[in-house]
């Protein structure tokens, strides 16, 4: 086997959550083990302006919430974070993530929904307790959040990229190279930040599966961020009818002018459509395009392909 | 280098203590992500009976019982867990070891005690944490539990060993070939259990500094027990003048009756006095004189070690 060109960056998506409940503590604290570069934190607001590590903006899939607050709910039945103070919040039991309305569980090999009760992470303890590790062991693990659905938060009334660039400046991430990487999906909200704060803080401009990708857009890119966050679905389309791989140039295209590419999710439960062998899929993405960074579930994995590359 | 005769099991004290809070859940996930085979619980009883993984009988040095419960303590001015109910003792916060004096850290290289608030783990969540991991990794990662004073819990009214039993019993650790082993410093209370239980059990007799440890005393263990958890000090006296080990027969006087031998604890920052090379210890124990386990704050270290050998 070929070895990749550089060894890119382990984003252990929501923590080691193959293994445990996505964006618990121990989660974190299980990836950092297993050799991530980067943990990933999503961030969401509470009702009282708290910044909360969460996927979703409702409680449902990952908590207790509908049993724990009856009548709480917006009308669509789902409990929003941002009707919820954080005290309340930090009240209920978290685990993995399941169909709210069925039970049952999103990735049924994964940690069981009844082993364990988990508790919320704020992001300052998120962040701390990172901070903590890498000053007793030695290392230098980053961060990698991203700010969810932020036009939705400033219509709910809070400013959520303003809370987590003052939380990223208390924390010391603003300054020139800081272990950091800011991913959203929204362009506008992007280009702000690099107005306000600069290029000391590296930006990952997220592209999900639907995103009509060009060369105009990968340019626009450049004007406010340093890389892309692609689904890889972005990248490899599916499976030739000969077995081979249905490639985009993304890659190559983003590279010619300068911008990082971090795919995601790296799964070995959920591969792509006809895809079978996960070594494959890492071998296609690490050693023949050569990425800079993956997101996966699955930090041990992707440890083992590329000390094994 | 030569290669040890055969891997010896890397028992993680307390979990990943090196790097965090000992016996907090992250600790344990930290220990597991670094390649632990076995995962230390000390285990302490409430008022109530419900059994916490915790290495004091009292809660002074590891959370803020002193501010949080102030007229609570005994004569000897210490909180003890079972002069509390389990919803007292999980509102504390829980962190890095101090002198409850000074407030100063035990080993101030570690986590700051100041980094982060944690939570007391009960046994129960602990091994449903494990095993919930088992299950997801496909690993089979071992507990470690240690009775902690039974005779003095028993004098407090709580009959300890007994409770840890049914709670062992009740998780299918009793059962031949289970990855387990069970460890204490107290004879009487082992040979009891190993009359109560049977071999499927395996037994840890442990040993302090200043046993008289002869081949009487060594026999009379395996009566009841599968090998002996000794203190380092009991097999490395210290350092000759000229630099070699100053060493004991134990090792090789208890393998000869069949004992196998898990001497602790490996500390890269708290070396035995005289000795500064932390690979030149594991060398010794693990390569020369082929111990079975080793308890040790540092997994990630001694699994290097192990790799490397």
């Amino acid at each position: 086997m070929n070895a990749p060109a550089k060894t890119p960056l382990i984003i252990a998506h929501r923590g080691a959550s193959g293994y445990l409940p996505e964006h618990s503590l121990a989660a974190k604290a299980l990836a950092y083990g297993l050799g991530a570069d980067y943990l990933e934190q999503d961030v969401v607001a509470s009702r009282d302006g708290a910044l909360l590590v969460l996927h979703d903006v409702w409680l449902d899939d990952v908590s207790n919430v509908a049993e724990r607050f009856t009548g709480r709910s917006r009308e669509d039945g789902r409990h929003y974070c941002i009707d919820f103070d954080l005290d309340e919040i930090q009240t209920l039991q978290f685990g993995e993530r399941v169909d709210p309305a069925t039970g049952q569980e999103k990735f049924p090999g994964r940690f069981a929904r009844k082993a364990g009760g988990f508790k919320v992470v704020t992001f300052d303890e998120e962040i701390r307790f990172i901070q903590g590790l890498n000053a007793s062991t030695g290392r230098n693990v980053g961060i990698y959040p991203e700010i969810k659905v932020p036009q939705w938060h400033v219509e709910q009334g809070i400013d959520l990229a303003a809370l987590l660039i003052d939380a990223l400046d208390a924390h010391g991430y603003l300054q020139q190279a800081s272990r950091i990487y800011l991913q959203c999906f929204d362009a506008e909200t992007l280009g702000r930040v690099r107005q306000q704060v600069g290029t000391a803080l590296p930006i990952i401009q997220l592209l999900n599966s639907s995103t009509k990708v060009d060369i105009k857009l990968l340019r626009d890119i450049t004007g406010y961020a340093n890389g892309i966050g692609p689904s890889m679905k972005l990248i490899m389309h599916g499976m030739q009818p000969d077995g081979s791989f249905d490639l985009s140039d993304l890659v190559s295209q983003a590279h010619s002018i300068g911008l990082e590419v971090h795919p995601y999710t790296f799964r070995v439960d959920q591969m792509p459509e006809g895809c079978h062998d996960f070594d494959a899929l890492l071998r296609l993405f690490i050693t023949d395009l050569g990425v800079d960074g993956l997101f996966t579930d699955f930090t041990d994995l992707v440890a083992q392909f590329i000390r094994d590359a």
